[in-house]
């Protein structure tokens, strides 16, 4: 870190994210949706260091600051479409927590689970996080509810939680591999109901029949599934990606 | 911005704040507490343009991620003492909101008065800050209530707002210059109020009598007070800062 001329500012990494969501599709669209979601926060350098930890277990949920680093390169708008509006209306991208902004930096809530050590290595041991695996992080904080949470802010369209009454089936096969792969991921089929939940298509074929089969990967594993009717996602099939 | 090798990341400031807080005595120590105070951020280069703010009046409140600008050429700390737990308690610094972070960027929520144009400079108009004047701007994100304000959330001994039984009073003196001035800060002795209410000190002298005359700067007031009790604070006089 320093500050520099010129309205620029320059921040060293503090950790890396480990995530069981290996690519953007299926993400849910802000923590916390998906609570079996399990991922961790590894500290490098010099943030490395207990430390900076202590006293941090007080805490049931933290806050991460992070780089947007699966779309950074692709630089920002000024005007973005969000998913919430169907994908058919522009907002400002300050008015949204698109990823396109000026500085991809984001922020999510997640839940503290424990603190870890590996040889030298701490891990920060978190639940029903957003991110991408390998989200670089450049901060970490408390949440304190009296500042944090604000009784009766109003959020227009955003206001509340995006209800999708879809339910979740598995099919004969996806349940004998679901078996197989829980020995590794306990939570396996909980997890991938609650992804599934959110509807992970594009808002233009949300809550509609689609015959298309569509792959997402969680952890090691490509999960196919379909929607078969308006109000409900089959899971078809899992294996480990090859390769 | 651009994202660079060896884990570094490069923002440019998109805004900068206006405050009626001068110097960091006196700032309270969490957005929200002090509902008086009133500022602004200025858009600034490339993102003072209307299209990035479109929607952006559906909130009642933003997210503004900014640069602790007066402490970050001190470096950071690993520890750090919470003025919450008098100051001789150490606790990490990912464990705290401190400003001396290994990255100084900080998060607060501000109510979001409106959105106004002069000539062409962009002027978000927000109430409930606690920043430091000319503070740098990274990012402005909307407030949302289902993923931002977690219910049941545990913060240990940041759990409850840090409550002072203090009682304002203004001496005949400073009555009538808070008269003068209110021409100008309609607001100004509900300002005064709720910053004192806070009780400024440092945390080994809170709720503690005191004979010292403590001055403190708001706007272009300076502002002189003295706890006369333990659980009052008297404020003794007010005038424009000379020079």
């Amino acid at each position: 870190m320093q500050e520099q001329p010129s309205n620029q500012i320059t921040f060293n990494y503090i950790g890396r994210v480990n995530s069981p969501y290996k690519e953007k599709f299926a993400i849910p669209r802000q923590p916390g949706l998906v609570s079996a979601a399990k991922g961790s926060i590894s500290l490098i350098d010099n943030a490395n260091n207990e430390e900076l930890l202590r006293g941090i277990e007080q805490f049931s949920h933290l806050w991460v600051l992070f780089i947007f680093h699966g779309t950074a390169q692709q630089g920002w708008k000024p005007l973005v479409r969000p998913p919430r509006l169907g994908g058919n209306k522009k907002l400002g991208v300050l008015a949204t927590r698109s990823t396109f902004r000026p500085n991809p930096v984001g922020m999510s809530v997640v839940k503290l689970e424990n603190i870890e050590q590996q040889n030298k290595q701490l891990i920060i041991n978190i639940s029903g996080l957003d991110l991408l695996d390998q989200t670089p992080v450049i901060d970490i904080k408390p949440y304190i509810p009296y500042s944090d949470s604000i009784s009766g802010a109003q959020a227009g369209f955003a206001q509340q939680q995006p209800f999708q009454a879809l339910s979740i089936t598995f099919s004969k096969q996806a349940q004998e591999e679901t078996k197989k792969y829980q020995q590794v991921y306990a939570d396996l089929p909980l997890f991938i109901e609650q992804v599934l939940a959110q509807d992970p298509r594009p808002a233009y074929k949300k809550q509609q029949e689609d015959t298309k089969i569509y792959g997402m990967i969680l952890y090691d594993l490509n999960i196919l599934w379909q929607a078969q009717s308006s109000i409900e996602i089959s899971v078809l099939s899992i294996s480990k990606i090859s390769g």
